[in-house]
């Protein structure tokens, strides 16, 4: 089941800029920063109400979101739902025929366990769906 | 002060297969469907948790979803924050250097007084403030 949305993830090229002018907009500090060694970003979190915006920059050229942004340039990149069984929406959305990027869940950032959907199968919106690890 | 996102828009080409591929996905109906004459645009809004997913299509060629999805193709259009005072807000974002599409609120769908800052400052990402009128 779909419970919520976690964050809506937002390609940026520069932390250092995107992040102070994303705390001008929003009129506040990043709520929780991390590097996430094993997708190549770094991530700034910026939490409204019950969800948050989630900025993201490449750590290395050879991360997926440095490849997103040479192909599409900065923006909205991705949504991350909370789900409460990731498994079990795995394998419901593979049956109903959602094509995976991710047949198994792997640590993202925050401690969650994510998976990707292909945005091909999407309306071209790249879903991630994610559960807080144990 | 931005209190919540209210929705995340997805621009998409067909309403009526789009709102059948979400209603897969998200493993439920959407809960409100409204077109916006002076958007020219057709919306199904899937509530998730707090927040929602908004699909937009274009009702008219001339409409800016239309145009959208001509350059960019389909896929995540802009994030909808709810602000406390939709005034104040446009003020002091002006303020700070970011550009207005709308210098005054409008009418948007669900009965929200909504205005859009331009993506060219805000790292690409096209973001709509709301209030709900009185």
């Amino acid at each position: 089941m779909f419970k919520s949305i976690a964050h809506i993830g937002v390609a940026v090229k520069d932390m250092k800029s995107a992040t102070e002018l994303f705390r001008k907009l929003f009129n506040k500090a990043p709520d929780h920063v991390e590097e996430v060694a094993g997708q190549k970003v770094a991530t700034a979190m910026f939490r409204i109400g019950g969800t948050a915006v989630e900025l993201t920059a490449a750590t290395d050229g050879e991360s997926p979101i440095a490849r997103f942004i040479e192909k599409r340039g900065e923006g909205m990149h991705h949504i991350s739902f909370v789900v409460d069984d990731i498994e079990a929406e795995l394998r419901r959305l593979k049956q109903l025929g959602f094509q995976l990027i991710d047949e198994q869940p792997r640590m993202g950032a925050d401690n969650y366990r994510v998976a990707f959907l292909h945005p091909k199968s999407t309306n071209g919106v790249l879903i991630e769906i994610s559960q807080k690890a144990e």
